[in-house]
Parts: structure tokens; C-alpha cells; sequence
């Protein structure tokens, strides 16, 4: 999917949600249990409850791997299923992949042509080998790890260089020699607003990934405030806050309505666009 | 695995040997394909013809991801088969994971409960949340990326802060504060042997897992010279140079050679512990 296409789905829908698929199978109903692949019929249902108000779906690969092979197969399944079904929406494979040459390149073949998603998440430690080797693949995007919303986050990526540059904006410089705005954006973490400032003196038109709003505290108003550029240049992920609203029978109508509720406040700083 | 078992496996085989599981369907002998799962067969033919002269190995997840479900279950079977006919055998998970809390958490229930491999490797850019959920579990392993081998290492890895400190040597210290040296291992790239006693004064008593030996071009001699401690405090790794010797019927013995050629280098290092 190029970025007018996204751009251009976040227009028609008045959305730029995307859902974290973190599907943790101590989490869903237990009615569930009673199907063959309950993670897989999960997602389906999720899925089908919110893909009007989403642009964008993010299935969390740590939550899969930890139920082995099992899990593999209901993550491919529920790719398959947003792929063929919802062919309009932007799927990220949040899997934060970093490795050298060779290795990326057996990464980026997992996720591009097994489970053919539009975008991974990778992690910048080891450089321009980590990132080179997805944006091989045209039309497919690398979304890198900037600034996160996580305690942690504080451990190297403030850390101030000689003259007085932060890790994470040299991420931000030095990667663009690697892609451009149209196969690379940043994962920049909701619970600092104004931060977005920073972020978008270094990458004016790139998307940004924004999670930590809802569960994690973010306020999507500031993060509009400061991150939204005239492209949109977000999405905005929910995961736990959506799929996680309810734990009965009418989960996917909770679900929905989360969504919709967060779609209706997205539409509102959309009606310029 | 406790750090003395792991010491007392090296004493007892002479050799600090890790062989790198990176297996590409692409690579290994074309007669394994009428196997029904070619790449388990590779493995634990490599792994029978090898087991001897190596106290590790490490399954490169990437390449068994690139094949989807069925990689999976390769290497699901190539661990347990490890695991239950070489016991003595250090099992890294060569994954370089690194979330926030919550999915680390289940990168570590992946890795540990499910693969029950010892030992994981991890990416520091998210801080003290990507290392914290793997040392929760007794016994088991965070092998830190500090300094790699590879190109992009430069990008990021040697940027000094404003009192001269570079991020290798940040995360090195700070990462100190997480874990003890009886869970925490670092990743130290072969290519840049004197760069083991800038290594050393940071982590003196730690083991290094040290991949670029062989393939990649580091010497094995200036490891040892500057990288060796009194517990050993090295586990060499080498992938394509052992497991791809040779591609005809004949690979399993290649593979032996190769490995016993090192084992024996590595017993002179051994000489006096």
C-alpha cells in the first residue's frame, strides 16, 4: 500500500485507528475455549466488528510465538482473513525484527511474502542492516522504533550525544539515508505530546505509529496537537481498550463501540482533510 | 543453566564452541528435500555430527519464520531434540527481542516456556522493560546486543555522549543494574578484537557470545586474547563456515571437521583452566 493510498483510506473511513491485535488467550472469553482455534475465531469477530472504524490492524507477534506453532497458525489465519476480507486495511506485523543482512533479509521474507503484511515494526540498534534489507520489497514498509512510551524508554533513547543530539533523533536523521517517507515511518509513543514537536522537526510527512493511547495513558488530542501533519502523518493504535472491552458474549459489540467512540473523535480532527 | 554448569561444560569438552542453526532451505543439501521436513533433518544431523566439539547452539529464528508454520515446527522439534538427547547443550534462541513489559513477557514465555531454550537474545534500544520479564525465570539467559560486527553497528551503537561514554558502553553498565552476570550475557561482535578490553572493564565476569568468527572475518586467536576471563567468559559462535562445509551426502562429516578444527584451537586456549 503506498502513503496516498493510506492517506486516502484514512479520508474515506475518518479514521486513522489501527487495532493491536494482542491477543492473549488468557484474555478472551472463555466461551471461546469451546472452538477449534479460539485466538483465530477471536480475531475473525473482533475483526469483523471493527474494520469500519479502523484503518489499520497490528497483530503483536510476541502474544502468537508464545503459543508455539499454534499460535503461528492462528496469526496466519488472521492475516489471511483481514487480507481477503478487508483488503483496504494496513496491516502491521508488530514484531520490533532487527538483526544484520542476511537475517533481515529472512525477516523480511516471513513477513512480506509468508504473511504478506503491508508493514513490520524493527528496532534500530544495529543500524542500516536491519532496515535495508524490508525496503527491498516495493510498497512494503518499515516502521522503526523512535521514541517509545514505555518506562525504559529513557535508558538510551534520551541519551544526549557531544552535541546535544538524542538517540532518537538520530534514528530519526540517519534513516532517512535508508528509505524514504514512503516506505519508512516511526513508532513514537502517546504518553509524551509534546515530544511530537521534536519528532516532527526531523520527519515532517513520515507516518508515525502512535501507541499508548488508552490503556497506556496517551491523550489523542495532544498527540493531534503536536504529531497530526497535512497528510494525517498518524496512526493511532488501541489494543487492550478496544479488544479487551468486555469479556462476555457481546464482546465484539463493546469492541465496536470502543472503536467507533475513538473513530468519531478521529473524525473530528480529520474535517479539514 | 547455571554460569559454573556452563563453565564445567567447556573444562570438561575443551571447547567454548556455539554453532549457529541458521538453516536456509536454500543451503542445505538438495537430497534432504525428500525428507518430509528437510530442515530438522539437516539440523540434527549437523547436530549428531557435531555435538562433541560445541557446548552451544543457536537457532536463528529468522529462518525458520521465512517458512512460516512449518519453520516452526522445525524448530520446535530441533530443540527438543537438543534438549532431550544432549542435555548438556546451551540452547540460545538467537531472536533479538525486545519489547515493552507485557510483551516481553511473552516473548518470554516463548522462549522459555514453550522452546525452553536457556537463553535469549535481546535489543536494548527499549531499555530495562525488554531485558526484566527474561530474567524472572531461574536459570535462563538474556544474551544483551552491545557491540555487533555488523556494518550498521556504527550507526548507532559507538555514539558517545557528551562525557565521551558510547551507547555500547551505556548499555553495558546500565543494563548491570537488571541482571546479574549469572543471567546476562552480551552479544560482542569477532571483527573488533581489541575492542574486548573496552568490553572487559565493563564486564569483566560476564560471558560474551561472540558471533563473526569464520564467515564473517574475526579471528579467534584475538578474541581469546582479548576477550578471555577466568571462567572462559567466551562463547565463540560460528553458523555457515560449520553448517554449509560442504553440500553433498557427505555434509555431516564436513561439518565435524570443521567444528573439531575449532574445538582443538579452542583446547589450547582452554590449556590452563
Amino acid at each position: 500500500m503506498t502513503k496516498q493510498e493510506l492517506f486516502e483510506n484514512i479520508k474515506k473511513k475518518k479514521s486513522f485507528l489501527c487495532i493491536g491485535l494482542d491477543t492473549d488467550i488468557k484474555k478472551i472469553p472463555s466461551f471461546l475455549f469451546e472452538e477449534e482455534d479460539p485466538i483465530y475465531i477471536f480475531n475473525k469477530t473482533i475483526i469483523d466488528a471493527t474494520a469500519k472504524y479502523c484503518v489499520a490492524y497490528k497483530p503483536n507477534t510476541a502474544f502468537y510465538e508464545s503459543m508455539g506453532v499454534k499460535g503461528m497458525i492462528s496469526l496466519e489465519k488472521t492475516i489471511e482473513y483481514i487480507r481477503t476480507k478487508y483488503p483496504d486495511q494496513f496491516i502491521i506485523l508488530d514484531a520490533k525484527r532487527g538483526d544484520i543482512g542476511n537475517t533481515s533479509e529472512m525477516y523480511a521474507t516471513a513477513a512480506f511474502e509468508h504473511l504478506k503484511a503491508n508493514a513490520v515494526t524493527v528496532a534500530p540498534y544495529m543500524g542500516e542492516d536491519s532496515v535495508k534489507p524490508f525496503v527491498k520489497y516495493p510498497g512494503k514498509w518499515v516502521i522503526l522504533l523512535a521514541l517509545t512510551s514505555n518506562k525504559g524508554s529513557a535508558d538510551f533513547q534520551l541519551t544526549e550525544d557531544k552535541n546535544g543530539e538524542r538517540l532518537f533523533e538520530k534514528v530519526l536523521k540517519k534513516s532517512q539515508e535508508w528509505a524514504t517517507d514512503e516506505q519508512l515511518m516511526y513508532v513514537v509513543g502517546a504518553t509524551r505530546g509534546s515530544m511530537f514537536t521534536d519528532i516532527r522537526q526531523y520527519a515532517p510527512n513520515h507516518f508515525l505509529l502512535v501507541p499508548g493511547v488508552g490503556a497506556q495513558g496517551g491523550s489523542l488530542e495532544e498527540v493531534v496537537k503536536y504529531g497530526m501533519n497535512s497528510q494525517c502523518g498518524l496512526l493511532v493504535n488501541s489494543s487492550r481498550a478496544i479488544i479487551y472491552a468486555d469479556s462476555t458474549r457481546e464482546f465484539a459489540f463493546a469492541a465496536a463501540a470502543e472503536a467507533k467512540k475513538i473513530q468519531e473523535e478521529m473524525a473530528g480532527y480529520l474535517m479539514n482533510m
